[in-house]
């Protein structure tokens, strides 16, 4: 008797194409989009420009690397960048926006809510009182939704008055919308009412859309020449990229069906509760639980066929295209048959 | 009447991925492999590496991003490392040995032929005379074949040498084979029999094999494990990366049809020199040829519908899996038939 | 009537050279520091070894150039590093930490008391729960005295317990000893007994001892080579350094004259606290009095004849050698007489 | 009986403070540089800013860090940057340039002279002919004198030429003019004839003027005030810097003095050459000798009591301050007596 498959519950990212994404990748129409452009990339890349409001756009094989680019561009070397507490950009990228981008860090406590921190704070740290050994803070970075806070999604006009502050303060704004997809369809909204006042945005076409490879970096027209350079510098230029583009094309045709991760990550948190766990109320596709033991009850879970990652101190469950309403009964299941 | 499609001299990069490649594609097994491994992308490192006889290889976006790695891991803050002059790293990446791997170049002259520097000139910037103020040189950075030399070959022997002169002085030695096959192809020799002395290799899938996007970057076990963490600093760091490792599995599949290509090189050569040109012998996929006006020429030969790029003060042609003998003959008979 | 000159309490920096001070300088024996070596320069390093407990040491031309180097020595590139909050690296360095040592940096509460860290922080970040994107932590970068808690002190056994949980950690640990001697004179212990567990330390001539330019990193024999390096890359290997390694030579005799400042401290806060102000108590040269409106405050202390800086959202006075108990009495009357 | 002093002809940089030089940093007026200002450094930086025509200059605390400062802030990350041959910030600043301004080095070659490119060169290095992976060449670095040219003047129309070339191809202009003071003296023209077109140029008061420590970057006062932002990034602010300034002032009275530097350097020049040396005619105050074996003829210099270093493959002498005449006839007694 062989063992059951684990349902994979670590992350969005670990979806896999299906058939039509991968009929889309063999058929795409491609070029060279280092020597001049990739006719699927161009596409792609004007499609997303369109969804999120901006003049212009650039694919990037990684999210990491759309905000790499825009810390690159924003900062100048030494300069300081305010971020929500536990932002992507300062706990997940491996410190490259302080070896290349050169910026010191600053975290924003979440005052308004999970990931959400207020404008007074944005306020409160470009004032500087001791003007002879300043550091010049000159960027807001934010993140919607806000994965350390379990998928917390950052309302429109709540965005705007964040964005609205940095900007009287003569910051740029960076909009991490790694998953901004998932806050447009929770919130009802168009991408776009999320991205009010930025100068750059970077969202992603795996993880939730389920494309294999590749997120998008947009901006205005110059910041986008200038990403173009800095994508060829860090070794991003690739040469027929329709092929992952094509994919980008199909993961965008999904934002709608995000809803129903959203319904399979409440019918787990509803789910677990039953089962005595501690979660959180899922805004998206993500469910935080508190346990005694994070390392201990992962492992469980993994024996019991269940997997999940630790995040800030808890356990995190994320729903996506490959997991539906029965695997997650399944994995409550295993959950209560394990004891845990 | 519409006008006949330019035949693409440009560059090998330009290939498309034809149905077999696409079919792998589609059909490839794949995993998330920044969460833990994509198998198709795992069978790609290991066979890369057993053909160059390294412990350990790693895939990348893009030869500049594996070329970037190596740099940054082979050089402290403030190093020099010596690279032929005109060499890939020097002169077609944007700057980033200098910003992000923080090294100062010193380009070696071709003291032994297009694109060979000789072992003298290794010992020679490793002696530093004063001291005190001496950049201290940790780094030999070869190419094979040499690019800006026109597809130029160094022999195995030769290799040997370099590399040994600068393990000698103490410095670490990586290879920038982006087209390592076409140079094991000319020679008839494994591609391992060009690595001898590297501590770093890095190859390219896409150019002449025919990979839509991807390099592979070699070398030992520790050497691999802070080449992943790089990577992901970088923004290299992919999810189902299986859908371009199985292209560049069968792109390894071809490396024996280089030797076409580099037949046709020879024909195109054989063919501009009876129209009056003044050409190098070729000795891979690249047909360099030297005329009076550059950009001029290169104006009227896209006119004609012929592609080509300069370089080097030349005219560089390049031939690959997507032009054959007809279509060189094709291209010979408009650049007669434009009078060039 | 002229106006009365300002009592300067704004920092210890901003003491001038006393005559024997200047005749030091004028009658030191030079040699070129950067050709091979200044006497007076070396006589200096060997003495700030002997008193630190380390086996060698190095003259910088400040405070932020000693910690500068340390950091780009003990950081690789994109390593994150610990620190009290508010220390001097994170917030008066101008972003050096992170563009030029390209450390991301993570501070550490007061959980111990006003600059102290507990070494259970120091453990909890160096146990990443997600490797497969985690910082590296690397260092641990203590500051004592801590400035921005107001002049206050590590004591021996907290500091020690410290090193040890960062070295049990592998990490590497740096001491910010700007005001080490301020620390060694409160506590009544030799420095060396402060310097327990450090890869290295930085301490300052200038401030309370009163040379008029700088300081000294030290640490182990090949820490101090390397750092040699590093001092020449930014820019501050200087030539006949001997007349100001004589002021620092004359400013090491002052250690025990600290207690005169500490004192005066004291008398100023006891002042100001009868005045009714909200202060705590002085463990060393510095006060740090809470207001309701600093920038105000500041402004009517200036119009009075006192001088003081913003420091972490309160106000902060200095004593130091060039003020006197005369002196603060008299800054105490003009700021009774101003209705403060 | 004790050996005599050897002749130190290393370089002009071991030249001590005399008395008068010693008295002036006693009297010093001195302030907190950092804090607000010190009046001498301020007396010194206007001074110089006269001299040399632009708008504003800072102190720095070597010409390393002067040039390293300007290269910072005329390059963006991964630019390149042309200088001639040789120069100072090539060859002798230990990979500051690429590490910590992150720029990629071009040398031209010496088409006018020694040490001198031609505008030809400027123009050729700033047209790329492959636009999609060129390299943005942003900044040229001259240096006048030319010290591995040994002390070559650049003349006035020669180097308007050459900034003109640059400016007009959008290029900005940095001059290190370590020993500007020497190019003046010997053309007989002003220093500010020297600096037409700049955009910012750096000067040594240490070298020839006998300075201890300190050089100055001057340029226009957005440049400056910028400047002072990373000198104290660098570490390169520092507090009572008049002490040094006073000396700085001093060694401005000195610059006609040169002259007879030149002078001694001919008289040396002559010498040798009667001797049988193979040396170049000085322009100013460098002799550069060619021998067949440079360690063993500098290992013979020093046992016979000439020192000299080093340099370019040859050997360099520099006359300076501290010796006269008088030495110049013991040096060449020595060396003919050791039979060199």
């Amino acid at each position: 008797m062989t063992k059951p498959a684990p349902i994979d519950l670590r992350s969005d990212t670990v979806t896999r194409p299906d058939e039509q994404m991968s009929a889309a990748m063999a058929a795409a129409d491609v070029g060279d989009d280092v020597l001049d452009h990739d006719p699927t990339t161009r596409a792609l890349e004007e499609r997303v420009a369109a969804l999120l409001g901006t003049r212009s756009a650039l694919w990037v094989p990684s999210g990491t690397m759309g905000n790499l680019i825009a810390l690159c561009l924003h900062l100048r070397r030494g300069d300081r960048f305010l971020a929500p507490r536990g932002a992507h950009v300062l706990a997940h990228e491996l410190g490259s926006a302080a070896w290349l981008a050169g910026g010191m860090p600053e975290p924003l406590d979440w005052d308004a809510g999970p990931g959400r921190p207020v404008p007074a704070a944005v306020r409160a740290n470009t004032e500087p009182d001791t003007p002879y050994d300043a550091l010049r803070t000159t960027l807001l970075c934010l993140e919607n939704t806000h994965n350390e806070a379990g998928g917390a999604v950052v309302p429109p006009h709540e965005h705007a008055r964040l964005a609205a502050a940095a900007r009287d303060a003569g910051l740029r704004v960076h909009l991490d919308g790694a998953r901004l997809w998932n806050a447009s369809v929770a919130l009802g909204v168009p991408p776009a009412a999320l991205t009010v006042g930025v100068h750059s945005v970077q969202v992603c076409l795996s993880k939730g859309l389920g494309a294999p490879v590749g997120s998008v970096v947009a901006g205005g027209e110059d910041f986008v020449q200038e990403a173009r350079r800095v994508r060829k510098m860090l070794g991003g230029g690739v040469r027929q990229g329709g092929v992952l583009a094509a994919a980008g094309l199909r993961a965008l045709d999904r934002i709608d069906a995000l809803a129903e991760d959203h319904e399979t990550a409440r019918a787990l948190a509803d789910g677990l509760t039953e089962l005595g766990w501690e979660v959180g109320a899922p805004q998206t596709n993500m469910v935080l639980a508190s346990v005694p033991d994070t390392r201990l009850t992962l492992r469980r879970l993994r024996a019991a066929g269940v997997l999940a990652v630790p995040m800030a101190g808890a356990i995190r469950f994320v729903t996506h295209r490959d997991v539906g309403k029965a695997d997650v009964d399944t994995a409550l299941r295993r959950i209560r048959g394990a004891g845990l």
